[in-house]
């Protein structure tokens, strides 16, 4: 193979996010095959693509209004980009066809590939890699779902927000990086970037790091990673980029199945966890376990003020769900400790005995509809020196009644409220929906918070454990997240 | 005190759960209050509580349609059973009046009495049994929220399923009923008798554990204790049940603010948790850490024939959510073994190399829209000596096109047919929901295994635990989980 092309890892990627033409090839006719178009179509003209987009199928046509051209040379004029959706064995000819059109790079949805593990697939990859570094062409994928980058109007998925963020996001599974920026996207955060890039035959997970480390418009990196071909190159760029901003990371394929799986699907060298986890320490990344647990953590360093520790202070609305909450804080290492004597006695004036648990955690239950009570309880909690941390919460399953959209908002409405005049650190957890009414009822709070801008979660456990882990890197990364709160 | 009454712990609680007249007393009449006559008289209305409803408020007129007396005596004949909402400082005079029409227990929703740690309402609760003891009535609670039992038409909750089933349930905590109630329900489980027992000053969890162990409608029983006061009687009482049935038991208050907020709950001495750790071990029980791991438990032991061992092959749709799936499998114990060399010829035979993971995980991709390829996939998976369990699973949040409920039907319909079609342990888990999209297809699916009979998880981590302790514990417990199956 020939060497990459030069500007490796600088802003030499910069052009795949403001392609002027892009071109849709292999995007078949066929009703069955529809939802394809659905991904790749719908996206760009529902968020207004102002360049030139184009489809290619032999069989002519149109296809959602966009005219169908026979093939690539048969488009007027030059394209930048192109998104493969042919067959594996003719890709070696497109791209000889891209190069006289003039494109720069080009994106495999295509599978077949290395991740197959059968010797000519895995020969038919490195001959396509050959064939686009001869060429001078840039290769995204094979095996992925490609870009989306709402501040230029790309992307493949027709529900992701419109709105531009900053969130950089390398994912290396297309079905995981919707998972990642559907999770994001219901707790109000957005994307600057986001790259699914597949088996990573030439653009990799080292090059887009190092692009993200070097992108203005990229606050925070996150990125799922099933393997590297480079592990010393991965710890570099991963060192670079997370010296410049907090870099996040989810190691698919942890296990040893799991590497297994990795291996099948995207052709990656897993490796053995240990090493992975050395890695990612010693390049200063934060790791998380899940996609669950990577938007809390996105959700505790981009929306929540910065706790100097780990003092909490919980408040709930019911007893038992109260008691678990704890637990579940203590267990992800937040500490409650019991009300100083100023403030317990302060508290008792505003909360009855009865159903209140007045020590830490508090059932604020007897304040549901009294907003005085609500505030009266956050003046108190501002002068409890020590306390890092407010955490209100609720358990929509748990109640006797069953929630209703309409009567848990007069109901919870104080408690947001409340939550908006914290001048500490403050989380707000809406829980436990173990069907269809608690989620509605859920979701109605959610929206409450969104319109708020209050950083909410959706288990106890998941933001005690996200916000200890913030804590932790803030102190290890002096400077690091403080930075980003400068430029929120 | 006096001694407790005569029967303890036999079937001496059967007349709780079959009361012929019931008088809810203290209901308030003011519309600000009228949840509580949803909680209290609309189940009862709802089930069809055949025996006589009566409600007393000083201030008389009609609740609900049930007309409201002036006080306990004006009521005609006589009483079996009171629900008491009255102040706390007006129990023990209630107690009186309600022996003298012959009332046999009362349930008091009332709190503030040993939780508050107050210690005129310690000995407010103390004199509360005294008298209750004097007149020969057993108390349910302080600060609870009572008895469900849908084949006696009792509730508390409007929306507790009206069906009758085998689980037995003890809780400490009214909140928490709500929530394990709920979320088992979703899953299609139901309850034999439910006890909300609160501050357990008469009625306590040890008396249940041995009346549960007792009733014959009751297959498995599943408690959550926030404590004790009487470790020894818990460990006898316990370890009768568990030799007979299994219990689940969910400890509240693991933690040292845990304990503190079970104290402050309901005035539980809930200790330290290596001695309930052990207590519970020695007495057999099953021991999960959340409400979530309780239903998951209830649906592995119930639902699920039994595996003879971990040995899993996971099936999922999209390489990503495989990989993830097969990392959380792994993690919690399940062993994902490759496939042999003449199942995997089969499967590759019926499978594409492209995009299907060929090596358990299985990515069935391929097979969206194909039944008779589920179908083969089934036959040849039967044909794998030493093969334990078939776990099929889809991320409702991954792929690229947002989930809608009238495709996700037919796309899914196939993988639920087949999963039927197991002869093999076999479990379905629909995860990933991050938004209500994802939500309501979910949603649609979960529908589809209920009425298929098919038991279904909503986390892959979640189901691979309880499945893991499930297995290990009928291991443990042998013949115990069996004879439950028999009995099914």
């Amino acid at each position: 193979m020939t060497a990459a092309p030069q500007g490796y890892g600088t802003s030499a990627l910069d052009f795949l996010f403001h392609p002027e033409s892009i071109a849709i090839v292999g995007l078949s006719t066929d009703p069955s095959k529809a939802w394809l178009s659905d991904c790749y179509v719908t996206p760009m003209l529902q968020m207004g693509y102002p360049g030139s987009l184009y489809v290619v199928n032999p069989k002519g046509g149109h296809i959602d209004g966009v005219s169908v051209y026979p093939s690539v040379k048969d488009i007027p004029g030059t394209i930048d980009y192109v998104i493969s959706l042919v067959p594996a064995q003719h890709t070696p000819r497109l791209l000889e066809e891209c190069a006289a059109k003039g494109v720069r790079a080009v994106q495999f949805y295509t599978a077949g590939f290395s991740e197959t593990g059968e010797p000519d697939d895995v020969q038919l990859q490195e001959r396509l890699v050959s064939v686009a570094r001869r060429l001078g062409m840039r290769l995204l994928g094979p095996n992925c779902m490609g870009l989306y980058c709402p501040e230029s109007r790309l992307g493949f998925c027709p529900d992701f927000p419109s709105e531009t963020g900053s969130i950089g996001l390398l994912c290396q599974s297309g079905g995981n990086t919707g998972y990642i920026v559907r999770s994001a996207a219901a707790r109000g955060l957005r994307f600057s970037k986001v790259i699914s890039y597949g088996n990573a035959c030439d653009i990799n997970e080292c090059e887009l790091l190092e692009y993200l480390a070097n992108d203005d418009a990229t606050r925070v990196i996150t990125a799922y990673i099933e393997g590297t071909t480079d592990g010393r190159q991965l710890l570099r760029s991963l060192s670079m980029a997370a010296r410049r901003k907090p870099v996040i990371v989810l190691k698919g394929g942890e296990t040893e199945s799991g590497r297994r799986a990795a291996a099948t699907h995207t052709g990656s060298l897993a490796g053995v966890d240990a090493v992975w986890d050395s890695l990612l320490k010693q390049a200063g990344a934060l790791r998380v376990d899940s996609v669950e647990e990577m938007a809390d953590v996105l959700v505790a360093m981009l929306q929540m003020r910065r706790p100097r520790g780990l003092n909490t202070c919980v408040i709930g609305i019911g007893g038992g769900s109260n008691v678990l909450a704890t637990d579940d804080c203590e267990h992800a290492g937040l500490r409650l400790a019991p009300f100083p004597p100023h403030i317990a006695e302060r508290v008792s004036a505003v909360l009855p005995p009865a159903g209140s648990m007045r020590r830490n955690p508090l059932d604020a239950f007897s304040l549901v509809g009294f907003p005085q009570g609500w505030q009266q309880l956050v003046d108190i909690l501002h002068d409890w020196e020590g306390l890092d941390l407010v955490l209100f919460h609720y358990a929509f399953g748990g109640p006797p009644l069953p929630p209703h959209y309409e009567r848990i908002a007069p109901a919870l409405g104080p408690m947001t409220s409340a939550a908006k005049n914290v001048r500490l650190p403050m989380a707000v957890v809406l829980h436990s929906t173990p069907n269809n009414d608690s989620w509605q009822a859920s979701l109605t709070v959610q929206r409450m918070c969104l319109e708020a801008g209050l950083p909410f979660f959706v288990s106890v456990s998941g933001a005690a454990l996200a916000i200890r882990k913030v804590v932790e890197f803030g102190l290890a990364n002096p400077g690091l997240l403080d930075r980003l709160l400068a430029e929120a």
